[in-house]
């Protein structure tokens, strides 16, 4: 029998599109690994009579509340109040956060309000959540007899608190959590991730996939007995089925196994950039500790920089243009030359929404790699925006990079 | 009186936590804009019951209702079903969304499946809205009175049929729609804004403050009366108040106004870049056309490729280290030597987690520019996380290029 949760998240800035609640898919994620239901998720403004409807209306409905938003200090922060009106409570200042805060004012020389005062009450009975992020406590509560967890808006304040506070609780609350691996994939659609994992779901054996635009993550989640087992079977399952594009699981980015790789491999890369204008090496560098491994980028932008700085022929550009597979084997091999690198990565192509023609139309993207396995280059044509075809480019460079030693002697 | 709207968004995809809703908010800004005032907004999961529940609770409280997702062809998506049910009026297949369909599908080869058909459905006697950048057409329908407007949960179809058919309808409706006017912020601080525009909230005018790291929006919201002029007097003095922290307004990125400026003075923009990786290039080219005005980025994460390419001294580099205003100005002076360019920016900081010490802590940025009217740098101090201060460092060098001119004789 499904346990079903319910979000509730508070404030103004949500309903009037100044922010996207990003509190919800949170929310709403880590309830559903631990193997809640989640039925709704409801976003009200700050005013009382709206907290109050959708704090009955969800408590009503299900078996866990969790609630963000309108803690703060100001007037327009009511949550408390109706949530204590609901409960039939008192509010009341909580000791610790109390002496938390005045500790911290009087470190920064601020002076009190009574305002400040309000960030810190909690209706009398309640369990405290306490905030090691911020000032403002959470807390948990029983309406009706159903449980409501309450947490400050701030996503930091509130992540912070779910981690130390929330989930360890709630996972006491359930008896078998699922077990979950994420996968995370470069280079295969959709349609074919799910074509080529058909027939794994089962019996307490749930499939999701997500874009994480230009990747897909593949999420198994796995409940009942021996969840650990079947989930380590599915796993071997969909790495033969998925290969090498499973690049990493759960907490993995890209960048991170390029990183990983180079190093053992005691490389260094350089990037030639066209299109992309630094993307690549944005993404390369978002790695702590990556100038370990990387050491230059030359964007060439200009045809000039491309001659001048990688060696790029003059006749090269003539014949083929600079979006062409002659041209990016020069970039890749001259910045190779350049830096003094052990690979080298070029990227050239039509990011659009100008600059296409019938035989390269936009989207239309040009890859090569140099180095101690001699050059390789390859050719991606994806339809999209400016944006969309810069990071499809950028990613095939961090592919190229992946796929390199694989097929080394 | 206020007019109040509701939202609904239909999907297992939200309530799970797998993607962000996106459209919610897009659809509060677009409702605020035009005068409701949106109380709640409800996500619930594609179970018929759920679906139903929601529509009802909505269309019993609001004015007007807006609901995505759930028209998809798959036997998951039952929106159209439930609304049929609530109205009491059989589904209809649409002949121009079906005609579009086959015609698209018979040019892709593609065979048509009776699922494909409950994609072109919509309840007997709504108002159609037509799709133009999908399959699943729109539609326009009163629920015991209410209107209910409801649309595909694909972000780009759904902006679409709101830009094509909703946006016009209802500002039919609305009989003053208020004036705004967003600005656009850089290198000042929401409190600073907030303390600098004291004062000027009154009757019918509404100020909303939002943070697009790094970057501070502001936007102002006129109603009634003489709306246009009281906006029109409200923008001089907020340009007044907060001079060329206003990159710009509406639409405008700060990039495209980085590239105006180029392109006005006739300029060759060249970038060396150390931490940053290549970030403040990919922005810059974000731009159609940048190839106009940036020629050349040097990515120059490693000491030697600082001293090889831009031409900075083993000198520099040993006294004053990679990161301080010394070598800052040697990169931007390189740059341009070695590009031919007129101006070039040069970036170099720390942006950690390690790497830091005492003297340099992590988030210290050193800029320079230089170009025609002599070498100009300055220095950030930044705490935040890595990509933080990368986002920092790139936008800060964007704000040298913006301010360039401003001294010019």
């Amino acid at each position: 029998m499904s346990v079903n949760a319910e979000i509730v998240t508070i404030g103004d800035e949500l309903t009037r599109g100044e922010i996207v609640d990003t509190n919800s898919s949170f929310m709403a994620d880590r309830l559903t690994e631990l193997g809640f239901r989640v039925t709704w998720m409801t976003s009200c403004t700050d005013d009382a009579p709206d907290i109050r409807a959708a704090l009955q209306c969800a408590t009503g409905r299900a078996h866990l509340v969790v609630c963000s938003g309108g803690l703060g200090p100001t007037e327009d922060d009511r949550t408390v109040d109706v949530i204590c009106e609901l409960a039939g409570v008192p509010a009341e200042e909580e000791p610790r956060a109390l002496a938390f805060m005045k500790d911290r004012f009087a470190r920064s020389g601020f002076q009190l309000t009574p305002n400040n005062l309000r960030q810190v009450r909690v209706p009398r009975g309640a369990t405290v959540l306490p905030n090691r992020a911020g000032l403002a406590p959470g807390f948990w509560i029983e309406l009706s007899g159903t449980p409501l967890v309450v947490v400050p808006g701030v996503p930091r304040e509130m992540k912070r608190i779910w981690a130390d506070e929330i989930e360890p609780r709630l996972r006491e609350r359930v008896k078998e959590p699922p077990r979950v691996r994420s996968f995370h994939i470069y280079g295969m659609g959709e349609s074919h991730i799910d074509h080529r994992l058909a027939g794994l779901s089962a019996e307490g054996v749930s499939i999701h996939y997500r874009v994480v635009f230009p990747e897909n993550r593949v999420k198994i989640v796995v409940r009942g007995p021996g969840a650990d087992e079947r989930l380590a079977a599915l796993e071997r399952e969909v790495r033969a089925r998925l290969g090498h594009h499973i690049y990493g699981v759960d907490g993995e980015t890209f960048p991170e196994v390029i990183g990983k790789i180079l190093r053992s491999r005691g490389a260094r890369l350089a990037l030639a950039e066209s299109c992309t204008g630094g993307l690549a090496g944005h993404l390369v560098t978002s790695v702590p500790g990556s100038s370990d491994y990387f050491t230059t980028g030359v964007v060439s932008y200009a045809n000039e920089t491309k001659q001048k700085l990688l060696g790029v022929k003059e006749e090269t550009l003539k014949l083929h243009g600079a979006v062409s597979e002659v041209c990016v084997r020069e970039m890749a091999e001259g910045v190779v030359k350049l830096a003094q690198a052990t690979v080298g990565v070029a990227i050239s192509g039509i990011a659009g929404p100008g600059g296409g023609t019938p035989e390269k139309p936009v989207g239309t993207i040009w890859l090569a790699i140099a180095g101690p396995h001699g050059t390789r280059s390859r050719h991606v044509l994806y339809g999209g925006d400016r944006e969309q075809v810069k990071q499809v480019a950028a990613h095939a460079a961090l592919a190229m990079i992946y796929r390199y030693w694989d097929s080394e002697p």
